[in-house]
């Protein structure tokens, strides 16, 4: 496959690595690269992937005419360098390479912003070149552009987020299981969410790297991972758990940036929470950031963490962002993409599942009558209750008074589901149908 | 207080209503006129404050030679201006009427957005304006941002969101406290959480404009308000939310925008979410909206949904978000202010609670021992448990094994807890401190 010849104004990117995110973000702007276009509102092209071993195994196979291995001439020929290498060298001086030609650059590489997050930006501010990196904390939830621009007009007094899925996934393990830390570090290991040498995430090294970026953003002055008080997990043990427990806490690992008068603590350590705070409950390898503003108040951001795919989510967003803003003249509101035609379909359209609830007849074969109707028009049951009744299977028992169904039905749409209902209403065993309610299960 | 003279390049702000929003807008551009332009990047001045009664009480003072009763004199004159009248008209006329002026315009006007949103964007990209409305869907919580930036190099399947307070406080008080819906309403107006005439939130229209909005922005294509499927809450009976409960879910008034190969579907109804769903647990007047993408996963959102202070936290973000590129050549990387000096500080300033797990001799005297070397510290107990102790209070039984306390302190700082720490261990009563943990309660 010969590349097409570019368009004049076409946006040129460079992907440097094509590990576990670069081969993602390497697929969605190959295949995907019509809507990134129309997301853009300038044609843009992927023209040069630079990796090590132009052989190794990669999740997508990415087209051989992309693969260089030489990445100083592939930033030295693209609008856009996205820098997936990861660790210090050689990311941090290519990186700067192509902000002093003022390219623009999107990394995820949190190891390098936390230690020369102030440099960096501020050759790029000379250059006038963008820098963005909201991979670098959260994986694919986005936090670093909320706390930098929709919150720019707050003073942010505090942030406090579990940015680290291996260490979360060891403590919430020990809490629900009652696994030592050892077995728990184990079971993650075999999992795949820690590495063989667990150390920078157990040590808290991960989660202190996204503090400084974090408390950086937060209060508009610049922290470095060197400045961040770092306790890791590894003394937790089974005891403090059920301690903590005991008393109505749970233990997470937090990255905490806190403001006071004249300067700021930024710290990572085990913590105590009460259970009822909402970042008690961020379960297994998920992330969330909980930021306290003047203003705003509490807010919260929950997602994936971490994996490729969601990271990669994250990788192109900046992207789009950046390349939106490289050729057109700033369009601030909000974009309708006249490429895509989205109709509006009506509510019979929708499926979810329902919720019904009957007063029926209290004699035999009242069920079966009831799921006859339901079979007819394609509904299926997913649970059934009758409360009050003895037999919660089968058939109603003989008695004086009514009985009450409640159904929880699969998957249905709309459509089927109000014609079931109109003839559920038609039945003389059904007395009355009280409610019909939708539930989602499926997120 | 005559206005100082303005410098050439300040960027002019003209506010359009002061009611519960707008005042606070208006306090934050006086009163931190210094922070706000340190974070635009160039000066920024409110130029003036249109309302219809220059008389009506606010919640917070406007200097008299801002305010104006000639709106239209106002949009005329300045380089961006915050439409927080509400309603269709004026406000539309006057959105109009700056942006094809090529002002910028930030506004918090969900009804306007979700029935003319197209046009307004519409008219925004003709003229190059910028239209910004964040403080439209979710109050405080940066949403509308993250999903049109953050996302876009995503596909959205699906938006779930909890995007009306007053229906989820009278949700939350039937599921928590029985209450029946009329009482549960009462209660809500009592506290200032419903209108006198509820009918837009309790009927679903609220939700319906916010879906309307939020199914715009992620799916790139224009939705209004007609085409969003509504249905209240005022039909939900106790009985429904008890049946619920039994089998493991909670009913939710929620806003949906979900995708299908041709269309989508946007609805607002009531709907039954296990407990276990993220957005189950959103008490009372809080928001959170949840987003499926297909690479990032599933994401939440969440913080307060109402009220002056945090939606003017939104409506700020906009105002600063918009005026950064009014003047100034786009910088896209963050800007770390020079203005502000905050310099990181040594965890010994970190000030939390503390937990403290000891063995300790079984013997009398032990807790009166232990409390006064807290006290010496100025670190005071929270609480205090002896596990496998008959007395939970005042001294340890006599016995032959040890004992064990442990001990939650109120605040304190981490050099008073260390100094505390080091002079337990010295006490020949106290044989080791097995944990000495951070406890965040506070938010």
């Amino acid at each position: 496959m010969a590349p097409a010849t570019l368009p004049e104004d076409a946006i040129t990117i460079g992907l440097l690595g094509a590990g576990n995110v670069g081969a993602q973000v390497a697929r969605t702007l190959v295949e995907e690269r019509e809507l990134i276009s129309a997301r853009v509102g300038t044609p843009v092209r992927l023209t040069g992937v630079a990796v090590r071993d132009p052989e190794a195994p990669r999740d997508w196979k990415i087209p051989g005419e992309l693969i260089t291995t030489d990445a100083e001439a592939l930033v030295d020929e693209v609008d856009l360098v996205v820098e997936l290498i990861g660790g210090m060298e050689p990311a941090g001086e290519l990186i700067e390479r192509a902000l002093r030609r003022g390219a623009a650059v999107v990394t995820g590489n949190k190891a390098l912003l936390a230690s020369r997050g102030a440099e960096l930006n501020a050759i790029a501010a000379e250059t006038g070149a963008a820098l963005r990196f909201e991979a670098s904390v959260g994986g694919a939830i986005p936090i670093l552009r909320p706390v930098e621009e929709s919150l720019s007009g707050d003073r942010i007094t505090k942030v406090m987020g579990i940015v680290n899925g291996t260490t979360n996934y060891i403590l919430d393990q020990m809490d629900t299981t009652g696994a030592a830390f050892d077995d728990a570090l184990a079971e993650a290991q075999k999992l795949g969410y820690a590495e063989a040498d667990p150390t920078a995430d157990v040590e808290g090294h991960d989660a202190a790297a996204k503090a400084a970026i974090l408390g950086t953003l937060a209060f508009h002055a610049p922290f470095s991972f060197d400045e961040v008080y770092c306790e890791g997990i590894s003394a937790v043990t089974q005891d403090d758990i059920e301690a903590a427990a005991a008393s109505g806490y749970v233990i997470k690992l937090l990255a905490i940036a806190e403001k006071q008068a004249d300067g700021a603590v930024l710290r990572v350590h085990p913590t105590l929470l009460p259970r009822t705070h909402p970042l008690a409950s961020v379960r297994g390898a998920f992330n969330a950031v909980f930021v306290v503003a003047e203003n705003a108040g509490e807010l919260m951001f929950y997602g994936q963490g971490a994996g490729g795919l969601p990271t990669s989510s994250a990788i192109m967003g900046d992207v789009v962002s950046v390349a939106r803003r490289l050729r057109t003249p700033v369009a601030e509101s909000p974009g309708v993409s006249d490429a895509v035609n989205l109709a509006p379909l009506p509510i019979e359209r929708a499926t979810t599942q329902y919720y019904i609830d009957m007063d029926v007849a209290d004699k035999e074969g009242v069920i079966a009558e009831i799921a006859q109707v339901l079979a007819a028009h394609r509904v299926s049951i997913e649970s059934m209750r009758q409360p009050g009744s003895v037999t919660v299977e089968g058939e109603v028992e003989d008695s004086d008074n009514g009985a009450k169904v409640q159904i929880v039905t699969h998957l249905a749409s709309e459509k089927d589901l109000h014609e079931t209902v109109q003839e559920l209403r038609d039945l003389d065993v059904v007395k009355t149908v009280n409610s019909v309610l939708r539930v989602e299960v499926e997120k």
